[in-house]
């Protein structure tokens, strides 16, 4: 269970330190980290209970929102928590229309990277735009496929920007595993999450834990291996019946649907 | 207004005769129909009854669903109803995945398309392949982009093999403009909805009229006139709120919002 990360937001309700003892205890060795528990702990106190406990921080989420009007300032301190924290990537959740027409929106994701590139790279973070699924298109995301991902990656070398690949969001896209191959240098992040139906009313948080719903994990696996990532492989999984259960409970739950559909190789 | 087509889907539960008459009555000229409407009132009577208001069949829904048991017969007999109406088209939902890896169940589609196709031409009729939304994936279409339709449609002649172009169901496709362009001869029907948020409880029924969301009607409008689309323009609202509202205040709501998204060209 090397490269197993337990995103915190799979666990929504449960204290910061909880989540990491919980952690080190079960023998998971990285977290994926939100801002706003962060920061109610404290930056600098939650840097050093995760490195007390012998954690590492896969990602911290979330940064992006580019048509809100404080994104610039909003996302440089992004970063710097990144890098206080030593989490490698930024996971960038881009925004939706805020009022403006699709491209205009999309133009606007493109021009934050390049504001905010430069930072990143001195910072030693990784800005990792997370196509998400077309569904949150109007209210939360304008990068909708994983080629329109990589398209705003283009710009800049991988170590400033690349993507969160979460199989939740881009399961149902034809060209994923060929697009995959092709730019594997741009994955920074890679989240699984299942595909459940019917979808809940508030669409938001229903997702499964891995095995419980519709996605294949085993191409996105060998997707992921051929290309060389050798990084953690996060579970974050929004549900609101998760998140009515004891923390504890959503962690074991969480790796048994982890072993149920990821055989990590003997290590050697 | 010689263009617009009001698919019954709008008013669900409006029955068959009084969509026609209204249409007729509201000088419109072209409807949408369905085949469980058609079939309660009679395929042969349908037709006559469309006939003698003057009305034009723009397309009938739906055909596809390739992956459930009876798909063959069903789909041909769905053939011969478009035949018998006068539909130029039939809308195809995919079908899901039945259980299925999604590479299989595409598969599936492409094969379907091969076993139907002849029988298509033999009878006049468009087969409409409706690219949808990739949240219905699961478990109503894995024909999830305009690209992966224009794949299927590849290999037959844009008269057996075309699309059914739905506003609601790609307008976050970045590609969506650039592909209409490339293929035009393949769009045989084409519907506006709008997308509004938040999504309902249930994701099926909770579309706009075009001009209450938020879609951009305009580039999709200029997109088909560019590549010569002259065809009808059908006006097809899932939307629980319309359903519970007399046929004829739909009716009069979905031509005013046909007229707020659309000008069509002074007649010549």
């Amino acid at each position: 269970m090397d490269r197993f990360s337990f995103n915190q937001a799979t666990a929504k309700y449960w204290p910061l330190p909880d989540v990491v003892a919980g952690c080190a205890a079960a023998g998971v060795r990285h977290v994926g980290l939100w801002r706003e528990p962060v920061a109610e702990y404290g930056l600098e106190r939650s840097a050093a209970l995760v490195r007390d406990a012998g954690l590492s921080v896969s990602s911290l989420c979330r940064g992006g929102f580019f048509g809100a009007d404080d994104w610039l300032d909003d996302n440089r301190r992004a970063v710097d928590e990144c890098a206080a924290l030593g989490a490698p990537a930024l996971v960038l959740v881009c925004g939706g229309l805020f009022g403006r027409p699709l491209p205009e929106a999309r133009a606007r994701v493109a021009a934050g990277l390049e504001a905010l590139a430069p930072h990143a790279l001195d910072a030693g973070v990784t800005l990792a735009v997370e196509p998400m699924h077309p569904m949150f298109c109007a209210d939360r995301s304008v990068v909708t496929s994983l080629a329109g991902a990589l398209a705003l990656c283009e710009p800049f070398p991988p170590e400033a920007v690349g993507i969160a690949l979460d199989t939740y969001h881009v399961w149902w896209d034809e060209r994923v595993f060929e697009l995959i191959a092709a730019h594997g240098d741009r994955v920074a992040c890679f989240q699984l999450a299942d595909w459940v139906v019917p979808l809940p009313a508030d669409v938001l948080v229903g997702r499964g834990l891995p095995g419980t719903g519709h996605v294949d994990f085993a191409p996105f696996l060998e997707a992921v291996a051929a290309i060389g990532y050798r990084g953690p492989i996060e579970v974050e999984v929004f549900d609101a019946g998760l998140w009515s259960r004891p923390g504890e409970d959503v962690l074991r739950d969480t790796i048994a649907a982890y072993r149920s559909v990821v055989t990590e190789p003997a290590r050697t």
